[in-house]
C-alpha cells in the first residue's frame, strides 16, 4: 500500500492532537487541478456537521480538497461544530491556497463532543506541508478508529488504450449498516466526467458495496462517500462504452474495500457472505438476507463455529417476507444443512464444522419461490466486539 | 415461588431426558374443570409445529391442559414434527382422560431436530402423575432453556368482593424481540370470560407487556402466550368494571413477568427501560425507542458503564422517524447528557457513571415535537451473552 497513488492527487496525513494517545487522527486529498466530484452520505436523522456542510458544498459539483480527522465526529455539536467544520475546511483551503468552498470534510470518533478546533487549525500547515503522491496511506492511516488495518486500493483500467486509475481509502468499523454510506470513503480518479454521470456511477456502485455489509445493523451520523475525478488522464466518460468500463473498475473497488472493512469489523474474526436466492422478488431476497446477516443470534453462532442453520432459518422467518418453510435449502459453502426444511442430519456436520471453521465462507438461502436474488456481507459476533464497544469511549 | 397454585388448576414438571444433562424439560398444567383460552402466537414465518398446531385447536376456544417442553423446538421437523406435536398431546390427553384436542403444546429449543418423541411419549404418565396444586414452580422449571431462574408470578385480586388468581409461568431469554408473543408463557385464572373476551384482554396485556421487551432483537419460532379461564372462583368477566379489575390484574401480572424476562436476558447484567417522549406520534416513539433498544453499541455501552449517550443519539437518528437534533433531550435516570442536541458536558459524568453502575435504570429521550410517547425494557449486550450463545447448542 505504501505505493499507491492517483494521477494528479496528493495526500497526507498526521497526528494533530485531537487523539490524545498520539496517533494520527488528520488526513487530506489534494487534487493539483480542478475536479469534479460527487457525494453520498448518511441516512442518520441526526447527521454531523461535516455532512451537513459537505451536502451543501457538494451541489457545485467541483472540490479541490478533502480534510478528514478520526477521534471526534463533530455531531451533536450544534452551531459550534458548523462553525468548526467551515473553519477546518477554511484553514486547509488557506494553505493550499484554493477557495473555501472547494474543500470536503469528513470526520468520525466520538459523539457530542466538540472538535478541539486550535489544536486542527495548529496543524493543517504541517498537513498541506507533507502532501505528496505517495500520501494516500498516511491518509488512510489518518482516519482509522477502531480499525487495525488501513484500507486503502488502487486499480488501474484502460478506455480506447488510455491507462486511468481509482484509488480509494476508507474506515470503518463499527455503526455499519447498509443505509446510503456506511462509513467514511473518499475515492479518487484522473478521469474526467460530469457530476451527474459521477453520481451515477457513485450510487450504482454503492448499491453492489457498502450497501451490501454489515457489522452491527447501527448507522453512523457521519457516513460519507465522495468520489472526486480530475480529468488528468484525459480520458472523459462520455460514450457508453467508456462509461461501463469506468464503472466495472470502480465497482472492483468499492467491492474491495467493503470487504475490507467487513473483514476488519469490530471484533470479527470470519467474513460471512449471505447469499439469498429464490425470492419472489429481489427487495424479499435483500431483506431476507439482511436479517439473517443482522442477526445477534446467527452472528454468535458464526463466532462459535457452531453450524446453527436453526438461528438462519429463524432468522429468515423473522423477515417478514413471503416463505414456504417446507420449501427452504440451506447451504453452508456447499455443505447442504437443511433441504426442504428439514435438518439433513448428522452426516453433515462435520463438513459443516469444516466450513465454519474457514475465515471466509457462504450461507446460502434458496427460498424456492420466484426468481428473486440478493446477497450481504457481514462478519461474525464475538468476545472482542463487546469489549470493544464496552470502552470505546474511555 | 415455592408455594404458587392458581384455583382449579393442577401442574408438574420432570426431567423427560430431552435434555441430556438430565435437566427438567417436560411440564404440563392441567385444569381440573373445562377452561376457556385466548392465545397469541410469533410472527415468525417459519412456525414451529406446537404453534401450527395450537394456532387451530385454539379456535374452538377451549382447553384442558398445556404440555411443554424445553431442550427441543419442534421447528423445522415438517410433517414428522406436526405428528410429534400431536402425539405428545394425546398421550398427555390419555393419561389426563381428556380429548385429545383439548390439549395445547408448547416447545423451546433446538431447531431442526426431531422430538425424541418416545423419550417424551414414555415420561408422561409419570409426568401426569405428579400434577398438584403447588405444581406450577415445577412447571417454570421444566420450560427453562438458557433462563438461569424460573419466572412464575401470581396475583390476587377481588370483583364484587369475591377473590380471584391469575398466575403466570414464562421462560425467555434470547430471540426476544417484540412483535406479537416473544416467548413461552402461560397464564392460568379462575375467572370465567368468552374466548373473545379472553383474548381481547390478552392482546392487551401483551401490548403493554411482552411486545415491549427486546434482548437480542430476534423473533423466535416457537413465542407462545397462552391464557386459560377456568371459572371456578364463579366469577364472570362480564361487566366493564369487572372486566378493568381483570384486565388491570393481568397486565400487572405480565409487566412483571416481562421485566422478569429481561431482566435474565442472557448475559444481561442491567435492567434499561427506554423511554421516548415528544415525538409526533405513539408509533414514531415506539420506533425510536425499540432503535436505541435493539442498538448493539448502546447495549455494548450499558454494559460497559460508559456515558455514551452519542450512541443512544446515533440510534435515536437511525430510526428514520422525524426528528430535529436540535431540540433532542436525552436523561440517564435523572442526569441530562444532552439538551437541545448538545452535550451537559463532563460535569454530569459523574453522576451519569453513578447512575450506569445501578441495576436498573432509565434512559429517557424528549424528541419536543408532539406528543408521542412510548418506553421499552431492554438490557445490556455482555460478553457473556456473546459466550452463550457462540456455543449453545454444542
Amino acid at each position: 500500500m505504501e505505493n499507491i497513488t492517483c494521477p494528479g492527487f496528493k495526500a497526507a496525513g498526521v497526528a494533530s492532537g485531537i487523539k490524545k494517545n498520539g496517533e494520527s487522527d488528520l488526513g487530506i486529498i489534494f487534487s493539483t487541478v480542478p475536479s469534479n466530484v460527487a457525494g453520498i452520505f448518511t441516512r442518520n436523522r441526526v447527521p454531523a456537521a461535516p455532512v451537513l456542510l459537505d451536502r451543501k458544498r457538494i451541489e457545485a459539483g467541483v472540490c479541490r480538497a478533502v480534510i478528514a480527522n478520526s477521534g471526534n465526529a463533530n455531531c451533536c455539536t450544534g452551531d459550534q461544530g458548523m462553525q468548526d467544520a467551515v473553519s477546518m475546511a477554511a484553514a486547509a483551503a488557506n494553505a493550499l491556497r484554493i477557495p473555501e468552498e472547494s474543500v470536503l470534510v469528513g470526520s468520525t470518533g466520538v459523539i457530542g463532543a466538540f472538535m478541539p478546533i486550535h489544536t486542527v487549525e495548529a496543524a493543517i500547515p504541517d498537513l498541506v506541508e507533507s502532501i505528496s503522491p505517495k500520501g494516500f496511506i498516511d491518509f488512510a492511516r489518518a482516519i482509522m478508529t477502531t480499525d487495525t488495518v488501513p484500507k486503502l486500493v488502487s486499480k488501474q483500467g484502460r478506455i480506447d488504450g488510455k491507462p486511468f486509475t481509482i484509488t480509494g481509502a476508507a474506515k470503518g468499523v463499527g455503526m455499519i449498516e447498509p443505509n446510503m454510506a456506511t462509513m467514511l470513503c473518499f475515492l479518487c480518479t484522473d478521469v474526467g466526467a460530469e457530476p451527474t454521470t459521477l453520481r451515477q456511477c457513485l450510487v450504482a456502485s454503492a448499491e453492489q458495496s457498502f450497501n451490501r455489509i454489515t457489522i452491527d445493523g447501527d448507522m453512523s451520523t457521519n457516513d460519507t462517500v465522495v468520489l472526486m475525478a480530475n480529468g488528468v488522464s484525459e480520458i472523459e466518460i462520455g460514450s457508453p462504452e467508456a462509461r461501463q468500463v469506468f464503472q466495472n473498475l470502480l465497482d472492483d473497488v468499492t467491492l474491495q474495500l467493503a470487504r475490507m472493512i467487513v473483514k476488519d469489523g469490530e471484533g470479527a474474526t470470519k467474513l460471512v457472505e449471505i447469499s439469498v436466492k429464490g425470492a419472489l422478488s429481489d427487495e424479499d431476497a435483500r431483506t431476507v438476507a439482511q436479517s439473517v446477516a443482522n442477526s445477534s443470534l446467527v452472528k454468535t453462532a458464526l463466532f462459535g463455529e457452531d453450524a446453527n442453520w436453526g438461528r438462519v432459518i429463524m432468522a429468515v422467518g423473522k423477515a417478514d417476507v413471503e416463505v414456504d418453510p417446507k420449501k427452504i435449502d440451506i447451504f453452508f459453502d456447499d455443505v447442504p444443512m437443511c433441504k426442504n426444511g428439514l435438518s439433513c442430519g448428522e452426516a453433515v456436520e462435520e463438513d459443516a464444522t469444516r466450513v465454519l471453521k474457514k475465515p471466509e465462507f457462504a450461507v446460502s438461502i434458496d427460498l424456492h419461490l420466484g426468481q428473486g436474488a440478493a446477497s450481504m456481507l457481514t462478519c461474525d459476533f464475538s468476545v472482542d466486539y463487546v469489549k470493544i464497544n464496552a470502552d470505546y469511549r474511555s
